[in-house]
C-alpha cells in the first residue's frame, strides 16, 4: 500500500546523501514510522548506510535496530562504537535488546553490558531460548501492590514518567512477587480514586510459564483474545510480559514454516528472489531425498520390465495412478499439519482418523477411478485395462488414506514437526504401492491385455 | 493444555443434566471463560444443549454465541424465542451481532432487529462484506472532541459506565466526525487533568478505509504492531474500530487457506475428522481436475508407445523425471504464495523472479540430474540412457522454474488467489514437458538404447 511513497522517499534520501546533505536525509527518514524507516534503510547501499547511521540520534537508531532483520542488524551494529551501542541498547525494549545481544559475539556482549545503564533489565532475558515465552517476553512492565489506592497508583505512574512502551495492563503482585491480579489502564481511569487496587483488579489473571514454547503461547493468546499475557517462573513470580504484536509475528512465522515444510523448503527466510546459493541450500537437499525415493520406485517398475515390453501402454497410466494417490495423501497431510498446529486434532486419535481417511480414500478412489477406468476401457478398447486402472486407483487411495495419516501423526508422536518430509515421504510410499498394485494386476491380467 | 480439565468438566455437566440438576450444570459452565464454555457446550448432545441453553442468563448466552462457530450458532439460535434472541443480540458486541444476523434468514433478522434496543449500532454493520474492514470492525468505540479537558473526559467515561469491551484507545473526531487523533487510556491516566485532549492526543493516527480487504488490514496492523486501528469512510469519518484479536483470527485463517489451497483442499473448515461427505466436497473436485490433466499426460506418453515397447525400461524413469520437476515447481509456488501473502514480493517482478528461478532450476537439474544419470548409466550399463535422463531432468527443472513462477503470478495479476489450483496445474504442466523432453530424446537415441 505504501510502495510508491517508499520508492520516492528512498530516491530523496539517496539524492540528499549524494550531495552530502546528510541532515536532510535524516529529516526525511524521521518522517517515517520505525518499520518504514527500516525498509528504507535496507534499500540503501553499504556506503549510504554508513553515512546515515552515525547521523541518527540514539532513540531513532534504537527504533531502527528493533525493526531490522537479524542479519541486517549485525551489519549495522558493526559500524557503531561500543559506547554508542550501549546507549542504543539502553534505549531499546529489553526483549529486543536481549535478542540483539544474543546474536553478537561474546566479547562485544560483555563490553556492551558493562557500559549499559539498564543492563539489569536485559541480563535476566539473555538466558531464555528465543522460541520460548522467556525469549518473547519483555521486562518493561509495571507491577503494583494490592493495598495501593487508585489515586496513589496514578500518581506513581505519573511520577515515573513512563518513557517505555508499557503493555496495556498493570499487574498486581504480593510481597514475594507472586502474580495475584491484573488491572487495565482502562479500569484505572474509570475507578473511584479511593478504592484499592485489590478492589478493582481481576484476580482471575491468566499467565504462562517462562519455558513454554512460543507456539503454545500464541495458541493461548489467540484462543483467549489477549492483548498481553504475564509470564511467571516456577515459583509463580511475575518475570515478564508478552504482548500481542510478538504473537502476531509468531503466528505468521509458524504458518510460513508449515507452508514451506509441506512444500519441501527448509529455510523459512527464503523468498523467490533470495540469492541462488540460499535457494539451493534450502531446496536441493529435499530433491535429493525425493531422488532416492523415486529411484526406489523406478526399481519397483523395472521389476515389471517384461510386462511393460509386452503391453507398452501400461506405462501411460503409471503417472495417473501415482499422481492421484499422491494428491489425495497430500490433502490429508496438509489438513493434519494445520489441525495439529491449531490444536484442532489430538495425536492420540490416530486410529480413528486413519479409519476415516481410509474410508474417504475408498470413496475418492471409486469416484475418480470408475470414471478413469471407463475412459481407459473405451480408449484402449479393452475392459480389462480399464478394470486394473480402477482397482489400482482405489487401492492406492486407500493406501494414501492410511499412510497420509500415519506418517505425520507418527512424526508428531515422536515430538518432531509433522510437516517435515511428510509430503515427500508420503508421496513416495503411495507411488510405490500404486505401481505395485497396478503392475501386479497387469501381470495377472496379462493374457487379456495383449 | 486444558484438555484433561475440559474432559472432566464435560463429564460433570453431563452428569448434572442427566440428574436434572440444571442449575448445577450452569454453575459449572460459568466457572469457565467464554471460549472454553463454547468448547464444552459443543461437546454436549442436542438434547443436553436444549436443556442447558434456556437456563443461561442473557449475558452468558451472548458470550457463548460469540465464541461458537457459525453453524453451531445457527443451531443454538433456533431454540431461542425472538424476544430472547433480541436481548442476546443487544448484549453481544455489535460486530459479532452483525455477523450472527448475517447468517440468519431475512424474516428472523427483521423481527430480531425490531425488538432490539441497540439496533442502531448493528444496522450500519450489516451492509459490509464479511471479509472487509467494515465486516471486521466494531461500532462500540468512544469518540472524544479535542477541546475536552482530560478531567472532563475521565468523568464522562465514568458516567457512561462502560459495560462494553472498549478497545485500548479513544479516538478524537472533529464536528464532522472526521478522525483527527488518538489517545490511549494510558495517556489519559498519566496526563495532567487540566490539559485538553488535543494536547495529549497523537494526531498521526493510522486508519484504514471501510472497504479494504481483511488481508490488507491484517498486513497493516501486523506491520505497525497495532492493537487497534480506526476505520473511516470515504469522507474520512470514523465509523468503527478493528482490534488485534479479530486480526489474529484473520492471520490464522488466511494461512490455513493458503496451506489448504496449496494442497488442493478447498474448504478451510475441513479437518481430518470432518464428516466424510464434507471431505469429498472439499477434496474430490481437485482430484477430478488432477485426473483430467493426468490423462492428458497419459495421452502424451501413449504417443511414444512404440519406443516404450522397444525399450520398456524407459517407463521406470518417467515418474522420477515428473516427480522431481513437480517437487521443484511446488517449492517455487509455496514460496511465491507466502511471499505474496506477506507482501514480500511484488507481482510486477515476474520476469526477474522467473529468470532467477530458471537459473535455480538449471543448477538443481545439474545437481540432481548428473547423480541420477550416472546411477542410471551404471545400473542399465548404457551411458546413453543416463544421458537422456540427465537432459530430461535439467530441461524439466528449467520448465518448472518458469511455469512455477508464471502460473501463480498470472493468477495474482488477474486478482485471483495465487494458491488456487497452482500446485495441481503447475505439476501437470511440468509432467507433460518432462515426458515430452524425455521421450523425444529417447526417440533420437533409440539406436543406442536397444
Amino acid at each position: 500500500m505504501t510502495e510508491p511513497t517508499t520508492d520516492l522517499i528512498i530516491e530523496r534520501i539517496k539524492t540528499a546523501l549524494e550531495t552530502q546533505r546528510i541532515e536532510d536525509a535524516v529529516d526525511i527518514l524521521l518522517e517515517l514510522r520505525p518499520v518504514d524507516q527500516a525498509e528504507v534503510f535496507n534499500s540503501l547501499s553499504e556506503s549510504e548506510k554508513d553515512l546515515l547511521l552515525p547521523a541518527l540520534d540514539i532513540s531513532t537508531t534504537a527504533d531502527l535496530l528493533e525493526e531490522l532483520e537479524d542479519e541486517d542488524v549485525l551489519e549495522a551494529v558493526e559500524s557503531l562504537s561500543t559506547e554508542l551501542l550501549a546507549d542504543v541498547l539502553d534505549e531499546m525494549e529489553p526483549d529486543e535488546a536481549a535478542d540483539l545481544l544474543g546474536d553478537l559475539p561474546p566479547e562485544t556482549v560483555s563490553e556492551a553490558l558493562a557500559q549499559m545503564e539498564d543492563a539489569d533489565e536485559v541480563i535476566p532475558l539473555l538466558g531464555y531460548p528465543d522460541e520460548t515465552a522467556g525469549g518473547l517476553m519483555t521486562t518493561s512492565y509495571i507491577a503494583l501492590r494490592k493495598h495501593t489506592r487508585v489515586q496513589q497508583a496514578i500518581s506513581f505512574l505519573r511520577e515515573i514518567h513512563l518513557d517505555i512502551e508499557v503493555p496495556y495492563y498493570l499487574y498486581v503482585v504480593d510481597r514475594d512477587k507472586k502474580l495475584i491480579g491484573v488491572v487495565g489502564f482502562r479500569e484505572l481511569v474509570l475507578a473511584d480514586p479511593d478504592l484499592t487496587i485489590e478492589q478493582i483488579m481481576d484476580p482471575e489473571v491468566m499467565s504462562i510459564s517462562v519455558g513454554v514454547d512460543q507456539e503454545d503461547v500464541a495458541r493461548v493468546m489467540t484462543r483467549y483474545d489477549l492483548a498481553a499475557i504475564p509470564v511467571i517462573d516456577t515459583q509463580q513470580r511475575l518475570v515478564g510480559v508478552i504482548t500481542h504484536d510478538d504473537i502476531m509475528d509468531v503466528v505468521e512465522d509458524e504458518a510460513t514454516e508449515d507452508i514451506y515444510r509441506l512444500a519441501s523448503v527448509s529455510d523459512t527466510d527464503l523468498y523467490p528472489e533470495s540469492p541462488v546459493i540460499d535457494q539451493l541450500k534450502g531446496r536441493l537437499p529435499w530433491l535429493y531425498l525425493n531422488m532416492v525415493l523415486a529411484l526406489f520406485a523406478s526399481w519397483v517398475i523395472s521389476q515389471y520390465e517384461d510386462v511393460i515390453a509386452q503391453v507398452a501402454i501400461l506405462a501411460a497410466f503409471l503417472s495417473v495412478i501415482a499422481g492421484l494417490g499422491g494428491n489425495s495423501a497430500s490433502q490429508i497431510v496438509a489438513m493434519l499439519v494445520r489441525s495439529l498446529a491449531l490444536g484442532k486434532v489430538e495425536g492420540k486419535d490416530v486410529l480413528r482418523i486413519a479409519a476415516r481417511q481410509v474410508w474417504v480414500g475408498l470413496l475418492q478412489g471409486l469416484g475418480v477411478g470408475i470414471l478413469i477406468g471407463i475412459g481407459v476401457a473405451i480408449w484402449q478398447s479393452n475392459p480389462y485395462m480399464g478394470l486394473i486402472v480402477i482397482l489400482a486407483i482405489i487401492g492406492n487411495m486407500i493406501v494414501a488414506g492410511f499412510i497420509g495419516t500415519l506418517i505425520p501423526l507418527t512424526l508428531n508422536a515422536f515430538g518432531m514437526d509433522p510437516a517435515v518430509a511428510s509430503t515427500v515421504v508420503v508421496t513416495a510410499i503411495t507411488d510405490v504401492f500404486g505401481f505395485l498394485i497396478y503392475l501386479s494386476l497387469a501381470v495377472l491380467a496379462l493374457p487379456y491385455l495383449t
